[in-house]
C-alpha cells in the first residue's frame, strides 16, 4: 500500500492522540540553558528533577499526582520533557536557566532494484570503496523493527565496532537476544505517548514494529541480502539495503497510539549518545518554525557531533512550500520513481499484445476470456451491472477513476477487467482484482477489437516485472515541494532518491494487499511509496560516503550528494515531474536531481559548513535569543550574521506582484577534495529571464584541501504566473573528470504561517 | 484440484470424442498372427498396408478417401490400427492371419513429502542401493510433458545409457532440443485421435502437455530436485521424484481432443522398442475384458521383455469390483494419504487455538474479525444473506456440504468462514475463500464462544503445513476397489502408494486453484489426488528396485513390493479406509498395504512368474483361441492350464447367497533371494470365519536362488452381508530379518459384464 494507507494511518493516529490528551496536563518540551545549572547538582537530570519537585511541592494535587519527568535530554537539546498543567508550565518558565518550552507535537510519517538503479555495484565505485558501509552505524528513528525479518540476519557481518555505546533493550514480545551483528541496537521511547494515552498497553513497551514502516525504512538503509524476496511475485529478486554491511540501530519513537515530539527528541538524543554516524528519519513536523521543530532541534546537536541526518521531504504533493524538514543542517530528500514497471500482459484473440500495468497480487491466469465492451457496463460503476455479465473481461473506460471502478470490479464475478486511464498514478500497489491499466491510445485499439472482432477474447498473465523502463526517474506526484517554509533562503529539497514502490521488509502479520472486496494478504516484504522510502536510500548512501570518507562533515557529505546529483533521466533528457503532467521537473521538486552515489564518492569540490555557519543563519532570522538557544542549546555567537550559507545550491525568491528588477549575491567557498592540484572553469546556465555572473570564472587549487572562493550574482524578476525557473552553475575540472554542479533557482515567495 | 477436476476433464473429453467420431469410419485395432505373413513382405508394416490397399481397391470411394493405416504395432501386439467402415472391417476379418479386431476405446485418466513419508533416505536402503535409479529408464504413457519445468533439468545427471534407442521428437511448440539427460525421450501418438477428430489442430502434433497430468506423473516418477517448490505456500520444500536419477521418456497418447486405445498401444509399443525398463501408466480402460484392454495387451509384451508396468487402480470409489487395470501381469496401485496436513490456524479472541484444515491459496491474514453465529446466516446457503453481514467471520454449520457452503461464501464480502464438517474429504486442494474446516467437536466450542463471548473475534493464518500427522496412511475414499473384474482370481490392487494431495510439476499456464468466485491461479506445481498419483510412486520404486536388482523380472519386483508392504499405519494399528468411515481397510481397497521401498530392496523370498505362467491363466479362462492370441500375439501353449498363478497374495470368492462351505487350494513356489541359506517358518492369521492350512510349515533353502513350494488350503463360506474378510500368511525367517507377508482375502463374487 502506498500513500493512501499512510495518510489513513496518519489521520487515524493524529485523531487518536488528540482525543486522549489529558485535560489537566499536557506534555511540554522545556529547553534549559545548562550554564545556569547550580553546582550542587551532580547531573542535569538532578537539576531538572528538582525543578519539577519544586513545582510539585507547591501544587495542590502534589500527593496524588506529581508532575512527571518524561525525559531529560543531553545531546539534541539541554532540557527535559514533562507532563505539566498550564500553571506548572508558567512556574517552570520562571526557573533560572529556562530557555523555551512548547507543547509536544505529532509527527507525520512519510512513507529493491533501487541499488541497481542507482548504479551501485560490487566492481567499482561506492560499494567497494566503503566496503558496503562496513562499521558505519545508522540510527533509524521510526516505528520500531521486526527483528525476525531475514533482512536483519547477520550473515557476513563482522564484530560490532567497539565504539558502539548502544544497547538492545528487551521489551514486550521483544527479547534482547534478537539483536545481532546487523541489528546492533533497539530501544523504545514511549513516555510522550504514554503521557498522552491513559490506557497504555503492553505493546507500547517494546521496540517491536507494530506498523511496518520502521522495518521498511531500516531494511532499506542497511538490510542484509535476502534472496527470493518479492511482493506477491512482483519485484522478485535479492533484496538488500543501500549499505548492506552497515549496522542498524532502531529507536522506536512512533507508536500506534501516537507520535510525539518528546519521544522523537529522546530517540535522537539516545542515538547520538550511542555513537551513530548517520540518522535516518522518515517523518516530519509540519508547519513549525525551526525552534519548535524537534527534528531541527535534535539534528543541530547531531550535526555538531558530525552525524549526518537524512530526512524526508514529506508527501504533501504539488503545492509549493509544503515541504517539511527543510532544515538547513539536514539532508532533505525528495522521492522519484525507478526504471521498473509492474505488468500484466494482455493478449487479445487477434494476437495483439499490450503490456499493461498490473499489481494483482497472485498468479492469476485469464485465458481466452470473452471481451465485453458496451457503454452501460463499461462505466464499471455498478457491481450489479457487472455481475449480470457473470464472467468475461470487461473494458472499463475512463469516465471514472481507477479506484472507483476497481471497487465495483473487485465485487464482481468477472474474469478480469481492462482499465483505460490517462491519469493512473503508478505508485500504489493495491490492485485487488485481475486486470490491467492501459493508455487511452491502447484502449482505442482494444475497444475497436471488442466491438468489431468475431468472438473477441482477452488473455492475461500477471506478476511480470520489467526493468530498464524509460523515462526514469520521474519526480513522484506526492513528493512535497519546496521552498522550505522553515528557511526558504536555502534550496530544499536537496536531492531526489527512489521512493516509489520500493521493496523492503515489513512485519509479516499485516495485510499489505487485498484480493477481491475483503481478502487481506500479508507478506514479509512490502512495496510502498513515499518520501519515507527515499530518505533511507539517501541515508544509506550517506553511510557509504561516511565509510569511504570518515573525515567528511555532514555538510561535506550533503555537498557531495548535491553537486553530483543527476538532473537528467535515463533518456538523457531533463527529469520529468509526474505532479505537473510530466513537464520538466524543477529543483523545488527534486533538488539538484537524482542522487548519484558513485559520483558522490569523488565530487572534486566540496561546499563545507561549520556549526557556526548555521548559527550565523539563525542570527539572520527574525528569532529571539531564546528561540535561537532552543536550537543551539548553549551560548552562541551572533557576531557574524549571514543569510547566505555556504550551500551547494542557490535560490532567490521573488515577492508576489512586484515588477521590479531584483538581484541577489551569493558568496561561496569550495574545498578541493580531489587527489591533488586542479583547475576548474565555470559553466553557467542562467534561469530563463535571469542573468548570472560568476567571479572568478576559474578556480585554481594547488593541492588537496585547498579552498577557493567565488561569488555569484543573480539578476532576476518576478513572474506573474508564479513559475519556478532554474539554471545551474557548473565547475568543470580542466583536464580532469570532476564536474561540480549546483542548481540556481528563482521561485516565488510562499506565504508561511 | 483433485478428483473433481479429473472427473470433469474425463467427461468433457469423453463426450468430445464421441461427438466427433466419423460417421462413416471408426478406428479399429486389428490383431494379426504374424506367422501367417507372406514371405514376399519385407516387414509386417508392408503386409498390413497391403491388406488395407486391397480393401481400398475394392472400395467404392477409394480415390477420394482411401482407408488409412494409423499404426502398425510390433512389441505390444502384432497388428495395426486403421480407420475402417463396417464393410471394410468385415473384409479385414477375412484376411489370412486375422486374429481379432475391436473398435478404439477411450481411456480414463486417474489422477513431495512422499519420498520422506516412504522412508527413502540418502543414508541407507533403496536410494543409495540403486544410486537413486541412475540409468534406469522409465517410460511414461500420458498427456505429454512440459519440458521447461524445473523438474526436468538434468543437473547431476550422467550420460544417457548407450542402450537407449528412443528419441526426442520435435513438434508444435516442442523443440527436440528441450530433451536432455533427464528427459531423454518425448514422442506423441496422435493418429487415433486425429482419425476421430476431423478438425485437427497444430497442438495435436506435439508431445507438449496441454493438460498437466503427464507432467505431474512423470515428475513424480523421476523428477529432479527442485528447491522451494510449493502449492501456493502449502507443501513447501524440495520437490523430487521417487527415483530422482532415473531417466524419463514421455509417450504422449492422451490429447485434449480424446484418448484412444490405438494411440495408447502405439505409445507402449514404442516405449518397449526404445528400451525402457519400467512403464508408468496412470490411466485405465473400464469394463473391458483382457483381450480388449489395450493396457492388458500392451503390457503382456512389456512383461515378456522384462519391463515392469505400473498402473493405477482407478478413482471409481468404494463399490467393490470397479477397479481397472486388474491385469495379472501388471502392478496395480491403490491410493492413500500421507502424514501431512494443510492447515489454517484459527485463534479465537478468548485464546483458544484450533488447527483447522485449509488450502486457501494465498497468504491471507484475518485479524480479530468479528465472529458471527446465528441459525439463519450460518446455514451459509445464500450469498445475499452472507453479504448483509458485510464483513466478519461466519461460522457455517454442517447442514450443507462444504462445497455448497463454500460456493456462497466465496461470493461474499466476509473476512473468512469457519466450516464445521464431519465428512470433509481432505483430498481436494480447491479452497477459494479464507477459512478453515474444523470438526463438530471443535465447532461446538467455537459456537459456544461466538454465542456467549463478549465481542467474539477470530483470527486466522494460512499456508501452514504440518508433517507427521496420524494416522497415516489412510486408504483414499476415491481409490477403486477390487476384486478385479478382468481377472477376479488374483488379488487386486496389489499395493497402496501415496496418491492424495501429491505435489509435482504442472504446466504453468493452467488455473490450478481459485480465489473468490472466479479468479483462477496458476502455479509450476500442482497438488492433486488420485490413483494416477499413486501409480508413478510405485513405478519410481520399481525403477529403484530394477536399478538395485537388474536381474529381477516384473513378477519378482511386484512380489517384493507386495510381500513387504505394510498393513499398519504410523500409529502401529491396521490402516483405515476413508471410504468406509475409517474402519480397518481390507486388501480389496489397498492390496497388501502401503508400499515399503526399503524393505522391498531385500524381501527374502520372491514369488516369481514366467510368461508361460500367465498364458496358463489365460488358458483357464473362458476365452477363445483368438481372444488369447490377441493378448499373447503369437503361438502359445495351453497344455498347462491353471487359474492359480504363483502370486504373492491369495483371494477366494464366494457366490451370492450360497450357504455351502467352500474350499480353495493354492500352490506356491518361492525363491530365496536372501544372501545364503535360510529357514522360514509360517505364521498364519486366518480370515474371520475361515480356516487356513499351510503345508509345509517350514521352508529350508540351502543357498541363494533355491526354490521351495508350499500349498495353502482355505476353507471359507459366504457372508450374507457381502463383507470382505482377510488374514495373512507370513513366512518368518528363523534367526533372520526377513518377513514375507501375503494377504489372504475372502470376498464376494462381483457380477461383471
Amino acid at each position: 500500500m502506498g500513500i493512501v494507507q499512510e495518510m489513513i494511518f496518519f489521520f487515524l493516529f493524529a485523531a487518536f492522540a488528540v482525543n486522549l490528551v489529558s485535560a489537566q496536563r499536557s506534555t511540554y518540551i522545556v529547553h534549559m540553558d545548562k550554564s545556569f545549572m547550580p553546582k550542587v547538582f551532580a547531573s542535569h537530570q538532578h537539576w531538572y528533577s528538582s525543578i519539577l519537585d519544586s513545582l510539585n511541592s507547591t501544587s495542590p494535587n502534589f500527593h496524588q499526582n506529581p508532575s512527571m519527568l518524561l525525559y531529560s535530554y543531553e545531546n539534541v537539546l539541554h532540557g527535559f520533557s514533562a507532563s505539566l498543567s498550564k500553571a506548572e508550565l508558567e512556574a517552570v518558565k520562571k526557573s533560572l536557566g529556562f530557555v523555551s518550552a512548547y507543547s509536544d507535537k505529532v509527527a507525520t510519517l512519510d512513507t529493491t532494484h533501487s541499488t541497481e538503479f542507482l548504479s551501485l555495484n560490487p566492481v567499482t565505485g561506492l560499494w567497494p570503496a566503503s566496503e558496503y558501509g562496513k562499521d558505519v552505524i545508522v540510527g533509524v528513528i521510526d516505528t520500531g523493527v521486526w527483528p525476525e525479518s531475514l533482512s536483519y540476519r547477520d550473515d557476513g557481518m563482522t564484530e560490532i565496532p567497539s565504539r558502539w555505546k548502544g544497547a538492545c533493550d528487551g521489551g514486550y514480545d521483544f527479547n534482547s537476544s534478537l539483536c545481532n551483528k546487523k541489528l546492533i541496537g533497539a530501544k523504545y521511547f514511549n513516555k510522550g505517548v504514554l503521557a498522552a494515552n491513559p490506557n497504555n498497553t503492553k505493546k507500547m513497551y517494546s521496540a517491536r514494529d507494530t506498523e511496518g514502516h520502521g522495518t521498511h525504512t531500516s531494511s532499506t538503509v542497511g538490510g542484509n541480502y535476502v534472496e527470493g524476496a518479492s511482493f506477491f511475485g512482483y519485484a522478485l529478486g535479492t533484496a538488500r539495503g543501500v549499505a548492506p554491511r552497515a549496522r542498524l540501530a532502531m529507536y522506536k519513537v512512533i507508536f500506534e497510539e501516537g507520535r510525539y515530539a518528546s519521544d522523537v527528541l529522546a530517540g535522537m538524543d539516545q542515538a547520538i549518545a550511542d555513537g551513530v554516524d548517520v540518522i535516518s528519519i522518515s517523518m516530519g513536523f509540519d508547519l513549525v518554525p525551526l525552534y519548535e521543530d524537534p527534528i531541527a532541534i535534535a539534528s543541530f546537536g547531531a550535526m555538531e557531533k558530525g552525524v549526518t541526518v537524512s530526512s524526508s521531504a514529506g508527501n504533501a504533493g504539488t503545492d509549493l512550500g509544503e515541504l517539511h524538514n527543510g532544515i538547513p543542517w539536514v539532508l532533505t530528500v525528495a522521492a522519484g520513481s525507478m526504471d521498473r514497471w509492474f505488468a500484466g500482459i494482455l493478449t487479445l484473440g487477434n494476437g495483439l499484445t499490450i503490456t499493461g500495468w498490473s499489481m494483482f497480487p497472485a498468479r492469476a491466469v485469464v485465458r481466452e476470456s470473452r471481451l465485453i465492451y458496451n457503454k452501460t457496463i463499461s462505466a464499471c460503476n455498478s457491481t450489479k451491472l457487472l455481475s449480470e455479465v457473470s464472467s468475461g473481461t470487461v473494458i472499463c473506460d475512463s469516465s471514472k477513476s481507477f479506484n472507483i471502478q476497481m471497487y465495483y470490479v473487485s465485487r464482481s464475478t468477472l474474469d478480469a477487467a481492462i482499465f483505460i486511464s490517462s491519469d493512473y498514478a503508478y505508485d500504489d500497489s493495491l490492485f485487488p482484482y485481475p486486470g490491467v491499466v492501459i493508455s487511452p491510445g491502447e484502449g482505442a485499439e482494444v475497444i475497436n477489437y471488442a466491438v468489431n472482432g468475431v468472438n473477441p477474447t482477452a488473455s492475461m498473465e500477471f506478476q511480470r516485472t520489467l526493468l530498464g523502463t524509460k523515462p526514469a526517474p520521474i519526480v513522484a506526484e506526492y513528493t512535497s515541494r519546496g521552498p522550505s517554509p522553515s528557511y526558504p533562503e536555502i534550496l530544499k529539497p536537496d536531492i531526489m532518491a527512489p521512493g516509489t514502490l520500493v521493496l523492503a521488509a515489513w512485519r509479516p502479520n499485516d495485510a499489505v494487499s487485498i484480493i477481491g472486496p475483503n481478502i487481506g494478504l500479508s507478506n514479509d516484504f512490502n512495496l510502498i511509496s513515499g518520501t519515507s522510502m527515499a530518505c533511507p536510500h539517501a541515508a544509506g548512501i550517506a553511510a557509504l560516503l561516511k565509510g569511504a570518507h570518515p573525515e567528511w562533515t555532514p555538510a561535506a557529505i550533503r555537498s557531495a550528494l548535491v553537486t553530483t546529483a543527476n538532473p537528467l533521466d535515463n533518456t538523457g533528457t531533463p527529469i520529468r515531474d509526474a505532479g505537473f503532467s510530466y513537464a520538466t521537473a524543477t529543483p523545488v521538486s527534486m533538488g539538484a536531481g537524482q542522487v548519484n552515489p558513485n559520483s558522490a564518492l569523488d565530487p572534486g569540490l566540496i561546499y563545507d559548513a561549520t556549526p557556526q555557519d548555521y548559527v550565523s543563519i539563525l542570527c539572520s532570522m527574525n528569532f529571539t535569543q531564546k528561540q535561537i538557544q532552543t536550537i543551539t542549546r548553549s551560548s552562541y555567537n551572533c557576531s557574524k550574521t549571514s543569510s547566505d550559507l555556504n550551500y551547494p545550491s542557490f535560490i532567490a525568491l521573488y515577492p508576489n506582484k512586484t515588477k521590479n528588477a531584483l538581484a541577489k549575491k551569493f558568496e561561496r567557498i569550495v574545498t578541493n577534495v580531489g587527489d591533488g592540484a586542479a583547475t576548474y572553469k565555470v559553466q553557467v546556465t542562467a534561469p530563463k529571464g535571469s542573468g548570472v555572473t560568476v567571479y572568478p570564472e576559474t578556480l585554481v587549487f594547488g593541492q588537496k584541501y585547498d579552498k577557493q572562493s567565488y561569488s555569484l550574482k543573480l539578476k532576476y524578476k518576478a513572474n506573474q504566473n508564479k513559475t519556478v525557473t532554474f539554471g545551474s552553475v557548473i565547475w568543470v575540472e580542466v583536464n580532469g573528470k570532476h564536474i561540480v554542479r549546483s542548481p540556481i533557482v528563482v521561485a516565488p515567495i510562499i506565504p508561511v504561517w
